[in-house]
């Protein structure tokens, strides 16, 4: 069984960019979440707003999110996202994010975030991943 | 004559969305720069990028921005925005960002934004507006 | 009486500048909204994290933002907000942001907001400002 | 000889939190550029807009990031951030950002840059970082 790999097309914004006018850093991490998102929803084929309440969750939130910048990207490139999640544990799961413009990878990314709950403090606390879950990011 | 009217899908991402779970204010207006730069290449036929070269412009920088919000909008909510440049002037235009879900207008935003270069002391300066630019924003 | 007046300096970064070396506009809605708490917390003495409970609100939510741009704000740029509440109505209220360098007005800002709580449906509803609070805002 | 230690003071604001109620991912990477900056700018005795003219450099842009989130971060949390260059290489350079509330370290983050300027066409180019430049980063 293979990985399942999301795939999404960004659009890079003006607004995106610094001064020397390449994206600023931050913004992969949204377009990371961007992905991570878009990847559940299609993934589990329920919307995102109704993730919580369908698993129980507060949220995926990250314990750790790292980035290598290969190669400026610029205000107007189009750039192919491809994400997808590399291992799970019990209770957290390793995705990592390709972005590519044309056939050359410009940045990649890894995530580690973790199936969060609420306890009854309000505090987040980490939860068991059904495994019809994780399966669902499995290819047959 | 009509306004040329570009339309674009938004998502709403979790990034957007604030602690009472609505899109923080900032985000419209960056929702409103994506929308007029895709307008731009749309409308005129450049990408985005090329826009400063074709037309001898350093961008299209903001002199008044504005936003009215109706009705909150949500983490997963899919927003139709329409744009629209409503009035050109010698080297500035308005233009208006009408947001729906549904049928409701969510929120309706109003920029004034300047056709601009750089003179020799690397200084903003607005620039007439060319004829064949204007002519673009209008259906026949 | 006079309407009290919140000072605060702001340092313009890196990463709210764009490709034109200028701050992008959806910055400046943040920095209102950063003088909005920052002025809240000041003249109600109750730290921000605390205004929910303490006045039984969900939060301030905008209903009207616009922003003047008069000189364009550059990276290390310093910059003096002087915001105030300019008028009180039953459940709502507007405030002026002035930011200047030097002795220069660079970008004047003016939000409506809403001083607000949910009813049992969850929704935002608005509440009448008490008048201790209206009180606060106002130098003797 | 120690690493110079860079001290800033964070407020965290409304919108740089989430629907969880916790500072989003990203926010975390435009406040390590913050820090990254105000220590240039303090150690190397230069307003930090003149820095590219005073060192012939474009930036410092990023090759790496990365963070580990250990605590979540609210609204209205004043969060002390430490920074400091760990390790100069010939062109890159190794900083970590130590974010804690009270004596709890909350965040921690580490960014690789380059010290870096354009070449004829226009390219980021790594260069050398000048020794008076690392003698600065280094108490006696």
């Amino acid at each position: 069984m293979a990985n399942l790999v999301h795939r999404k097309q960004l659009m890079i914004e003006w607004g995106h960019c610094d001064p020397a006018g390449i994206v600023f850093n931050s913004r992969f991490f949204e377009y990371f979440d961007w992905c991570a998102w878009e990847m559940f929803e299609a993934a589990l084929g329920v919307p995102r707003s109704e993730l919580f309440v369908t698993y129980d969750i507060m949220g995926i939130p990250l314990v750790d999110a790292r980035a290598l910048f290969h190669v400026p990207v610029r205000f107007g490139d189009v750039v192919d996202a491809t994400s997808e999640i590399v291992e799970f544990r019990r209770s957290s799961f390793d995705l990592t994010h390709r972005l590519s413009i044309g056939s050359e990878v410009v940045v990649e990314g890894r995530e580690t975030r973790v199936w969060a709950t609420r306890d009854k403090d309000d505090r987040i606390r980490a939860k068991a991943i059904p495994a019809n879950v994780i399966a669902r990011f499995r290819n047959a």
